[in-house]
């Protein structure tokens, strides 16, 4: 992977541009996560799009399979123009993995700073027969462990996505009266009708799409907790197990699991519900955690008040949520040491 | 070419068109009720607020205070533009009366068919002070019954807002594994983050926005309810009494109340949350009724499956949907006798 | 109140009302020439639509053939009413011209601005074979003058259409480590996927919906470049000459080509690949020349930094935007004095 900005797109690469507008923020001007993760997921699905039909064969669609955990590095602001740019890395027989760099950039006083970067793997389904996973034309590497650290790369997400469990029994039910700081308090759901504008050429949601929600729902709950400017700090990695048609009715529910000094975990349920002329019930599509932080008028981080925790299913998944929460905090202390030894 | 501004609408009329996209409409083509009651509601504010800015004074900006009961007369198609063509039809001291027009127009055929009219009432509130509600310049009316039948219409909507029980205390609850055509079957909500774009120069959201997202949460209802293409056949006299700011979170929630036998009638709550930076609770800001008829694929009305009552209040509600229903019924069979006795 | 269609534009006329919201601008509150460029276009599609299908026979839709330059006469501001007004002028075999005046109304002042005048070619192509141009039912002229002017137009046009070489060949591409103020430092390109919403009834593109796009890259361009708040000050003539297909990726470039003392020049390619379903490649749909200016916070021209050109084909572009700056400088002059003389 070539350093954020520092090439520019070469064949296999495409750069976008956007300038981030009010609808794009909340009222302190922050670029909500869900915009960007709707960007990065647009670039990833046309580039990849792109590869799986650039030989002789049938046509199909990149629909996205995954996508990493991705960290907000730093906020972006209405005003500013997000450039996102993105690569294919590896493929696989039957996958495709695509690396994304977003920068904020200060059009006034030229300044840039890089946002974030992602990792999403797509898989080529055909226009004609979309239960048909096409194969993947291979990429040119450059070097011998561009490919043997992607096959890595590959094989690690394999792995965890067969580990994932959905948490499909689970249901988010509303209390009567909550308490301030409970679960219950803050749990917020939202539906939305999927419209055309909202799916790719086969008629199914684009990933972007549901991320967008999924944030939008997630941002709601973190701001109901604490009450003060919210804004994404992380999204852990996110399997798209299950397709969504157009014509579904989608149900996006989320609840706080854990907070830390500074952040707040938030689950979030993506439920699609087939209704017209489908025989099948409702199902999970998607399910994934973020995280939020509180800033300040400065831009700096606030503590958060603690999430209270009252039946016994809270408490575990509070303590779950520590679990993900020093693990992560764990990690990064590791590459920390490993880039000041360096 | 004629001179800008020189043809068109007169100094109290306003038009506006727009085509119509697959975003404005449901997967079998139907422009969605909420689209149409949007820009209906553009129009009453364009010239309402001009008008209240016509005198020399403090500016103003006119606020949505009701809209009259709404039949939607024939559906709309993607591809056909939408004619909405507004006037001033009555000014009290503090209110504007503006009625609209929507013809929808094929464009290929150049077939126009009425799709609604529509009766909104405006109030002025000063763009320095959003709580003082200012004077109205008076209308020229060209006949003396013109201003008599508007003083009727404006006191009886008077009466009506008065009568007005707000449903404050009113709650949807979740109902866990419902049966089929429940009411708990088919309730939704979703919750909505208001943006920038949602909200007029005063900062508080637009009449239209809200009617909108009610008409997207009570066809979602209705579709839930009976699985068929819906469409809304009419929306109930809404009044606006509280307004909601930028900011806010407002979670909009509708539950079935009564069908006949090819007709649902679905309550709509709108709940504004400001949460960031405000003292208050949440309040109930609108409530409203809309009914709904499910077409065949050839656009024919189909019987719709029975709404199944279970609790005391469930009861009394259909029962008071009956009545809505047999009084609307009546008012219609008396004005198509009169019709035909002229 | 009137009835339906009764009042308001005549057959040959069209107005399009909308209150521009805080997405339309940019952050000091303009306007995007972009916005207005969509709504002029989606009222002269409107139009020209309607009288092509005015006599009985195949049905069609209207495609943006050509806009002719447009001079953005003053800014528009959020909360402003766009009044868009258009009218058929003159009709050939298979062309129709729509003049369109936009007119800014400051709803809470009173004050009116003409903003823009435009003119478009349409051509009708049938709604079964999208390669058929129909022909156009004749438009009856009040004074044989108007017929003249309007044949003297179109065939200006006609002559401006042939001269145009496509700039096929040319490619923009990315500069590692730019200096500032040089070609590379602000060039700057988006790539868009084609949703349903974008598209005519025919599933190609709407012409207005490529120029927004265009305006939108051309802006960044501008205010990388010069650091301040920018706004569109025109739009040279734009040939459509390669339609735009439902699922196409387009990818929108542009670059800046020349700097007058208060203006700068930019070119924007627009490029279709239609990578799903089809054999063609990649191929040049679009490309125009954008004028920009820098505007004070009292709304003044500032002055501009110099383009930086480096390379032969730099200095020949810069060479070609004097001369179109000269030339549009010599001509507006020239009108100016024929207007002071009469």
């Amino acid at each position: 992977m070539s350093e954020p900005g520092a090439a520019g797109p070469g064949p296999a690469a495409i750069q976008v541009s956007r300038i981030m507008r009010p609808d794009d923020a909340n009222i302190a001007g922050n670029v909500h996560g869900g915009t960007i993760l709707k960007m990065i997921e647009e670039a990833g699905a046309i580039i990849s799009t792109r590869h799986c039909n650039s030989q002789a064969g049938e046509p199909c669609v990149a629909a996205l399979a995954r996508v990493e955990r991705t960290d907000f590095l730093s906020p972006m602001c209405i005003g500013e123009v997000a450039n996102v740019s993105a690569e294919i890395t590896y493929t696989s027989r039957h996958s495709v993995e695509v690396q994304v760099n977003v920068m904020s950039e200060n059009i006034l006083t030229g300044a840039k700073k890089l946002t974030n970067k992602a990792t999403l793997w797509y898989v080529p389904l055909s226009l004609k027969n979309v239960n048909k996973v096409l194969e993947v034309p291979p990429m040119q590497y450059t070097r011998k462990e561009q490919e043997d650290e992607g096959k890595k790369r590959y094989e690690e997400q394999k792995l965890d996505r067969l580990e994932t469990k959905q948490r499909n029994g689970d249901v988010i039910f509303p209390i009567i009266n909550p308490e301030p700081h409970t679960v219950g308090y803050s749990q917020s759901s939202l539906i939305h009708l999927v419209g055309p504008s909202d799916c790719t050429l086969l008629g199914f949601v684009h990933g972007g799409v549901t991320m967008k929600l999924m944030d939008e729902v997630a941002g709601i709950v973190a701001a109901r907790h604490c009450k003060t400017n919210i804004v994404t700090a992380s999204v852990d990695a996110i399997n798209f197990h299950e397709k969504i048609k157009k014509g579904c009715v989608i149900t996006i529910s989320g609840r706080m699991t854990f907070t830390s000094n500074k952040s707040m975990e938030i689950e979030v349920f993506v439920d699609a519900d087939p209704f017209v002329d489908e025989p099948r019930e409702r199902y999970r599509a998607v399910s994934a955690f973020f995280t939020y932080v509180s800033l300040s008028k400065e831009g700096k981080p606030l503590p958060v008040p603690q999430l209270l925790t009252e039946t016994e299913d809270e408490k575990r998944r509070f303590e779950e949520g520590k679990g993900r929460y020093l693990q992560t905090k764990a990690k990064r202390q590791a590459q920390m040491q490993q880039a000041a030894q360096q």
